[in-house]
């Protein structure tokens, strides 16, 4: 197995996602990982971390690196030796099985978009995003590739998902929601109540409708929204999860017993952020390609680059595209109207 | 100043409802609570709040309630004599100044809607939520009346928004923000392309995009979006607020040092628990709108109910609805695609 990462991508510099690279190699022995980037800051990064260049890790020289914040297909048009942009290409070429990056989000889909196509049956490949729950975890697709959806695409992202949960939460039949205002089939915008009617015939699990307070309950495996509502749905958790740790961090620096209230539940406080830390979940996923990808937060530590790897192994190990395209077969043999041509 | 409060709606039963009627009467003396609901039960139950009905505390008989899972529409077509037709009616008489319910909040809505009507150049009348923050509240709207909207639309529920932080929040010239995926103009959907383009010509303080993680910040005082987005946004926050606590506490559970800990810390959790509070919030209004309602949530205290009835005394006394008209006339005489109508 050959995962390539983007060693130069993401807010943190090489240095955390080569020491994620070395992690991930540690942790599955079957693994080498192609580290994309500046041949000599790699080099210099793998002998400080340790672990010079050899057998399982190899550096491909990619000189250049698209910014955070430039457009997205300006940017893979402009700079061909970008880091992503080879990255996708050697796993087009059958050189790696895989592509990991932390950079700019929206340039790594547009990359894998071009150089590998979409998967047949697939109108709009997209993002899946994991978050913690009380029982266990959640796949929520798409979390941002699509801001405007129709019917079929919905499913469709029902499907990816399902694929998803089957291989990487270990799921037998995952259950599928739909994420809208109200438990009611009847309730929702327009998008909403046409694919709830799709869902319905689509021989997933569908469960119905979810609200957004169902995300954590642990009741649901997949939640299928369009890509404007999933993104927003995201950074309102982490915004959320980041303001409650800093209130609560606030008023409990306000008195003395109660910082050392803190002290002695410190450990608690640890498992528990251990609960909802986005390091734990590995990346996000991109489904609907012609290959495998996955994207991690820009902010993301080695931890979260090597989990992202290991994500990234099961996927193509369990060929996560074949099991895709067989239910998205049979979802379309039961109903033409999820074909996203002709939707 | 009088207020009707539905007496009868909402998840607890009328004790709690009349209980909050009893701690607003007493926090404002100008005040007077009108109760909606069975006469015998009411009176019974101020008795037992040692507040027997009289100079600031009447009750006005209605022999039917509307359940909270009811279709809205249907429900008070069939029930015209239910607490929230009742209450819109009285102000529609105007023998009362606002009306406050925590029961179904569709059924409340149309029930507004029916008996008051639209403000002028209102195309949709919203529901504005009100969100803590890390400097003081935020207000989002349309948080679940409007599911499909147009960019005008979304306009308007900035106005309303304005409208409401400026006597409410007590803000000169509230800084909106457009619910988005990224920060530029460019990004969202095309709903919220539309929007951008219009709330820029808007007159309002608009400082353009913001997404799901500004919403706790404090740096925008009004969010718009979508009803449907908006209450996706409302129910993933209850959601995960609640999860999280409840992770934490679990994970605190497990150890005796943590138990200890937790017990310190104790009124630093109670401060921090204040700051997240709902209830402190007292409801969300309906804005747009000839008349003054506010909504509370089902599961409303007592200090909920007293504290959405002062909000209720405030929109009154402050003439939120001029202020919204006079805002409206000047942007639509910026940009005549801001009536909803021609949009």
């Amino acid at each position: 197995m050959r995962i390539a990462l983007d060693a130069m991508g993401g807010d943190r510099g090489p240095e955390v996602l080569v020491a994620g690279a070395v992690q991930a190699v540690a942790a599955s022995p079957a693994t080498t990982v192609v580290l994309l980037g500046d041949r000599q800051r790699l080099a210099a990064a793998l002998g400080r971390a340790g672990a010079p260049a050899g057998d399982r890790i190899e550096i491909v020289h990619a000189s250049e690196v698209i910014g955070m914040d430039e457009a997205p297909f300006e940017a893979i048009r402009r700079k061909p030796d970008a880091t992503v942009v080879r990255g996708f290409a050697l796993l087009r070429e059958g050189r790696v099985d895989a592509v990991v990056s932390a950079g700019n989000s929206g340039a790594t889909m547009a990359a894998a978009v071009r150089c590998l196509g979409r998967l047949a049956g697939i109108s709009r490949p997209g993002i899946a995003g994991v978050y913690p729950t009380l029982k266990g975890h959640v796949v929520m697709m798409d979390v941002g590739a699509n801001v405007d959806c129709r019917p079929a695409h919905l499913v469709q992202f029902g499907v990816m998902g399902c694929a998803f949960a089957e291989i990487v939460f270990h799921r037998q039949r995952p259950r599928v929601g739909l994420l809208s205002i109200g438990e009611e089939g009847g309730k929702g915008n327009t998008l909403v109540k046409k694919t709830h009617e799709l869902l319905q015939n689509s021989g997933l699990n569908y469960i119905g409708n979810v609200e957004g307070r169902d995300i954590f309950s642990g009741e649901v495996d997949v939640i299928v929204c369009d890509g404007f509502v999933g993104n927003v749905c995201l950074k309102v958790s982490e915004g959320l999860a980041e303001v409650i740790l800093t209130m609560l961090g606030e008023e409990i620096r306000k008195s003395l017993p109660a910082r050392i209230g803190y002290r002695l539940a410190g450990r608690a406080f640890a498992r528990f952020r251990k609960r909802v830390d986005y390091a734990e979940y590995g990346g996000a996923p991109l489904l609907g390609l012609n290959g495998t990808g996955v994207i991690c937060h820009g902010r993301s530590n080695a931890k979260a680059i090597a989990n992202a790897i290991g994500v990234a192994e099961e996927l193509v190990a369990h060929r996560v595209n074949d099991r895709i395209s067989a239910m998205l077969a049979s979802a379309q043999e039961r109903s033409p109207a999820m074909d996203g041509a002709a939707a």
